[in-house]
């Protein structure tokens, strides 16, 4: 892996989204929207409900979902200090079988900071 | 990602099936025999059979599952239709999680009606 | 448990779900509203997606989830057997985790079956 | 339910952490330490680790763990739109299969706010 | 809970396992024939096995399987320094959400000790 | 896949944990250094902890823990008879969507054995 992890995950999601969504189901284009709204500002700051979306994918183990939420909490400027520390509680919480997925989830990291 | 999804996943799958019932453990080889038994028609038929095991497998979030049960909902004619309503519920009682599942379930679904 | 066990779990479902929409969260409200409709005819007949519902609750391990749909399927007419071919698949994928779910689900079952 | 589930739940915590304690097992010790650590403040502030702790513990459908971290928002006087956000996230991201989950949650959390 | 949690156990399991296998499926009568059989002394000892479902059982987060191995490893002599060690591999693996599953898994093991 | 598998794993897993432990964050390192002692011997011998964190990683179907586990059941000599009855109860336990992971396990533990 490397450089182009990122525009592999960006592009497939991009792509396989928009096939979905083509299939004109109305429960899964409300479901799309949803995972747009729930994340915006509210009573919480969207910035810490990405944190929120983050941690929930990790102990989950979800490796494209870490993703995603991965690219918003750079957008929002989450210092590394503060990622750790999601790390550290989805890591507590859900034992070590979360680890590979930290492992996966500090490279993507590391990628999306090389890039800008 | 492509035609090849289809050959590598069944190729794979059958040369491990052979080599894991060639170490002969009865319990195995009973769950093996099982898992051909189960999807049987019976008081229900077998195609609402492979849609309930299509929808575990996506909720419990297992490609191979799910591609080995679309594969036999292929068989079945499942509909793209109907097949969009089995990712509904998925996706709606298993949330956001399943969705890169679903992705990658699309894409081997429209791969498999390509091959006809 | 005995008879009483459906009667307190529709109360406390229903007393909880009203005091959980007054709360008034729109994100809330929709996945409400969408696990109404979900399950609505479509492609797939009703009677077909409360299976898929109440598969993927047992695989899933969520009592209060497989009660629920259990309600539906009894609405639906869905024999014994049939019923039992459902649990037959949740326990084969899901594994000998879901029996003790599974011997819950036939007592409500039963119970639903006194009732009439 | 009612006033007594919070009494109920801190006292048969409070007796088997002390029990499990007692057996003198050096991982376990050190699991409890790092949990009470996990969430000080640090470069989040601890009122965004319990959120964290809280949507991890629901997506995982822990409700004793949802309890704990539930008394710890309240210690940090979240408020009751806040906390409707991290069940939004929750259910979102972890399905329906969360949603009683989430009615246990806010009849806890209402205990805990009629208790001041 | 007390004593009686070991009894209460016991023959709901007992009474729920003959309405199920009363059912006559064969799926099931299967996974029923299986689940004793995969226990039995092979190439690993019982006692070993035993072992191995209750760590599955823990980091799966079942009570009620969770009971049934530990009857088992009492049968077997489990000293409590063994079990200790167990419960630590299934919290370390499985996470903190483990943790409740231990302190229910220490009283039953407890009551266990007491009825000698 | 082939001979490759092994040294890519052992590659990636190293270099990544390196990665994340120079993050210095206090709760990672901790949990690394928890996951070492763990499994060292004690009231159980550290041959039986590695069979425990085996199936654990199988039941909660994480690959790349159940290659570490396999490397180290591969240090303690475990016969291939042992580790099929490991895999037996993982899949009876866990279900058959543990069986994707047991071809990949059977798969990865041949090619450990090539390599002597």
């Amino acid at each position: 892996m490397g450089k182009e992890i990122i525009d592999e995950f960006r592009s497939y999601r991009k792509k396989m989204n928009e096939r979905l969504l083509a299939q004109d189901n109305k429960v899964i284009k409300r479901i799309f929207n949803l995972d747009t709204n729930t994340y915006l500002d509210g009573a919480l700051p969207a910035r810490v409900k990405e944190m929120l979306g983050l941690v929930s994918s990790m102990v989950l183990r979800c490796d494209d979902c870490i993703r995603y939420h991965l690219e918003k909490c750079h957008e929002f400027d989450l210092s590394t200090e503060e990622l750790m520390e999601v790390f550290a509680i989805a890591n507590l919480v859900g034992g070590t079988i979360v680890v590979p997925h930290t492992r996966r989830a500090l490279e993507y990291w590391e990628e999306l900071n090389k890039r800008e």
